[in-house]
């Protein structure tokens, strides 16, 4: 047997267990794992060499198939570098299957090149970490290599879904001699047979009990993967029943005639009695995190009495609100579908009660138009310079569907969802909000392309960007992406938000300006590149940047930052008017 | 009291205890630190947006002035960013203080932005972790911060060097309203005496005896920061008691009548006999780690009888050649001094011992003199096209000193110690050898000519080079900077090692070709940029490159990794008669 065949037999095991994409970041140490998944026939391999972008390349690839994505690179500084898209990844749900490389463990400490302690690197941030021996003589030794990845790629996969590392030590020779066959043994599979959680029908009874005794229902949904049926269910109640469904753009729920889009506008600056007039008896939430401050301080402000938070695990108590009552496990879809069945639609429509959630839900859709006009004001004015704002407003304007949209922190999320989409357009909505960090944002997208025939659109500010232009560097960039650069020269949010904004320091030492236009970047990775600096330019250039091509495009916008936070301002005194004293 | 003072004194602190600099991430969390140490008079801070590269911007700082750098970020992802730096600093002995913003500890988990457990994050890869109290109410709560800050700045200094982390959980309101004052109170340091570890006379004693028992006595230099008063004593040491002194390019120790300096060359292929011929009896190493494996394996393969290890710690065993015997718990310098003031130098030289302690050194000294010329005769020889290692030869022979030469990882490290510098030319090495990652060598080189006046001149390849290109993005970058990039598309080392170069997969997934050149890079960062590829003209443009200006330089060397090769393996089999029946 070749030295290396249970590394030879993980390959093949990871494609037995439904594995199908590899990211590998080469490396000498890594080179058997390298080697493994190059030769197997059923493996998709991609190669970057800057760590961090290949991190977040493969959480961009998982994203899209909602099937871990192996991760490869080799030992010491190369895995913490691979660091911030594993914490995105677990905060976000994203499985992602991290084999790292190690030096057999009694080299640490022995002055040799790199070697740190790999074991449990990440910490709380993954789902389990896994040590594999660095000797294979012993039967038992194999056994537990093979179980292990049989059982990380189950618990990538379940509930909730993230990131597995499997630190695997390797001893010289790292690559087979000429002769020696590099083929897969026979490998064991073991099935963990998917299971849902399932209440009690005393549990049920006692739910429904509870939402027959309030008027005002809302349900708030937090970042969640597009998915047709849940939208279909989130329809039907609230149709039926009357209920406000609130989602922000990172919701996947976008403008129809029924879902409550732009709370980030009409939940702010607002007296009590307004406050009072949305308030809800019962919260329900599905999904992961919220996206704005505002949304979330309403909630703490004007807590309802009854908070249920559907998610299908009972781990852990997220009590975002301050005012969580009850966890549902449950999976929301499979909640939400059963919950619109049980309830009773009759007695539910009969007497005054029926009226009060009427004028409930009235109140939030009224509340919502308003800030709907409001935005379409702000960015549509007598103004017609370009802004950072007007142009995700006609970007998404114009944005073909069906198609993927990635938003970038910190700030091009939140115009985006300023402006919400339309559900028509049939978009795809991803972000990493699971930390938040503008650390991968250009590569998730790379790595989104990569896993999806439709065209994928980044929304990025320059500071992401160039942050994270590696992701330009070393991978084929996929012809379907599409890159627009918020270009204002620096750090804009910290002088959209209030704080920063009233210091002296403002420039040095938050926004930095740095002066850099993406040219050279799109130049170098060899993708198509246009810059504009007025609106008129931009409607005239979009047809032409979203058409199909051979290359991916970046299409450059360069906005004045006083502009972009004069039109702010403007619009924070407006918006504060909707929910006070009118 | 302003609700941060704690914040604005610990700034204060922090210059007390004699920090001069801090480099700085921008962020809103972070807030409260970041304008605490602007607003200090005494602290000179420096900001990068990106956190990886502020890492190791720092890391080289710190590598200069022997003090703690302070890093400052906010929280999430922006953490692990630094990581990189942290871990290489831990592994190199560089001491570093690293404050990170948090969100209140009560707030993880609960879909919160920029929220992961950010306690310990770091691991074992710092000297200890302190997490600071979100409330400062308690006057115990404010004792602690400031017993924490004086404990932590002692801790970054004491022996060993290395990082030390604070985590700072900080609440709202960041910003100081216009009428607050952000003044200092003031604030008590904790001084912590400085101690030597001292032998005991009985053990100088045991020591002593067991020197005189051995002719053959060898002292090899690990990676140790350039310092006068040790050369001196070595070369006293070599001169009195014909004693090899072996070092590498990272030990500073440089090409004099005295000093081995191409064991790299020398040290393979060897047979038996020549081995056992340079085998000491008595080792003695001092420093971190060694460079190169032909150094490393040969004392493995020969093992001396007993070996001395001279560190001023005892918490680990160090025995990086399996045969370690004694640990010396001293200063290197200190240790050699003492030793060399006590030894029986008239006993020494008596008899036919002192006979075969000169062959001893004869035979080291003359295989290093014959390895010098080999190295000669490769770069310098028929083949005059510009090879890395040719250019890397050129550079260093005129390499203006006083200076400092920053060395990359893979090859240009190992190309400048196979060619070696003289000791008339004043440089002082500098190289990520802790953990030997490519990641930060470029940011580390801007560090370092952040802090000194001298020249500071980095050798480092494409593949370094474009990973860490944002060390050149959001810092101003020095004058004084030069860079040397060796520019062979890709990750030259895989073909140069053997396992890989015999591999069909070596270019797609190992050396990973880029086409890229530096001239967007330079351009972008407002630094002169030259490209070169062949040797007569770099000769010409080096006197040019080396002279004082204005701004940054930077000079592309575009060779070609076939011919480079070539070169490598027309040498390597020369280098291996070095050692072997002649």
């Amino acid at each position: 047997m070749p030295v290396l065949q249970p590394i030879v037999n993980l390959a093949e095991l990871l494609s037995q267990k439904g594995i199908t994409d590899v990211v590998v970041a080469p490396g000498s140490r890594s080179a058997p794992l390298t080697l493994a998944v190059a030769r197997h026939p059923r493996l998709r391999v991609r190669v970057m060499a800057d760590e961090r972008s290949a991190g977040f390349v493969a959480l961009g690839m998982a994203q899209q198939s909602r099937n871990p994505v192996v991760l490869i690179c080799t030992s010491g500084s190369a895995v913490y570098n691979l660091a911030p898209a594993v914490v995105e990844a677990y905060f976000q749900q994203v499985p992602l299957l991290i084999l790292t490389a190690d030096r057999p463990h009694e080299w640490l400490h022995q002055q040799d090149g790199q070697t740190i302690n790999q074991t449990s690197l990440f910490g709380s941030h993954v789902k389990r970490s896994y040590d594999l021996p660095a000797d294979y003589s012993h039967a038992d030794a194999r056994w537990f290599i093979e179980r292990s990845v049989n059982e990380a790629v189950t618990l990538c996969r379940s509930a909730a879904p993230g990131p597995v590392h499997i630190n695997v030590p390797l001893r010289e020779p790292f690559y087979p001699t000429a002769d020696e066959p590099v083929r897969p043994e026979p490998v064991r599979v073991i099935d963990t047979l998917p299971a849902q959680p399932t209440l009690s029908p005393e549990s049920w009874h006692g739910l429904l009990n509870e939402w027959d005794q309030y008027e005002r229902i809302l349900l708030a949904v937090g970042q969640i993967p597009h998915d047709p049926a849940l939208l279909t269910v989130l329809r039907k109640i609230s149709e039926e029943f009357m209920i406000p469904i609130v989602g922000e753009i990172t919701s996947n729920t976008f403008q129809n005639n029924l879902f409550i889009t732009h709370t980030d506008t009409f939940l702010t600056g607002m007296d009590d009695a307004f406050g009072e007039s949305l308030r809800p008896d019962l919260l329900l939430t599905i999904g992961n995190s919220f996206l704005t401050r505002n949304l979330k301080t309403f909630f703490r402000r004007f807590p309802a009495r009854r908070h249920w938070h559907i998610q299908p695990t009972t781990d852990r108590i997220n009590d975002s609100f301050q005012s969580l009552t009850t966890i549902i496990p449950s999976e929301p879809l499979a909640f939400l579908e059963k919950l619109f069945a049980d309830l009773d639609y009759q007695q539910f429509l009969q007497g005054d009660d029926a009226d009060d959630t009427s004028a409930f839900l009235n109140r939030w859709q009224t509340a919502d138009r308003q800030a709907a006009r409001l935005v379409r004001q702000t960015v549509s004015g007598d103004d017609t310079r370009l802004t950072d704002w007007s142009a995700v407003q006609l970007i998404l304007d114009q944005l073909p569907g069906p198609s993927v949209l990635q938003l970038a922190n910190s700030m091009p999320v939140r115009y985006a969802n300023l402006c919400g989409v339309d559900e028509a357009q049939q978009l795809r909505v991803f972000a990493n909000r699971g930390v938040s960090g503008i650390d991968g944002c250009l590569s998730t997208a790379v790595g989104a392309a990569l896993m999806t025939d439709k065209l994928v659109t980044l929304l990025i500010g320059d500071v992401a960007f160039f942050y994270d232009r590696n992701a330009l560097w070393s991978a084929p960039i996929p012809p379907n992406l599409r890159i627009v650069l918020l270009n204002n020269d620096g750090g804009h949010i910290f002088r959209i938000i209030d704080g920063p904004s009233r210091q002296p320091e403002l420039e040095t030492y938050f926004e930095t300006p740095h002066g850099y236009t993406a040219r050279n970047t799109a130049d170098d990775a060899r993708i198509e590149y246009t810059i504009c600096n007025t609106l008129e330019q931009l409607q005239s250039l979009l047809p032409d940047f979203f058409a199909v091509s051979q290359r991916a495009k970046l299409l450059e916008l360069s906005t004045d930052k006083r502009v972009n936070h004069q039109q702010f301002l403007t619009y924070k005194a407006k918006s504060s008017t909707i929910g006070s004293q009118r």
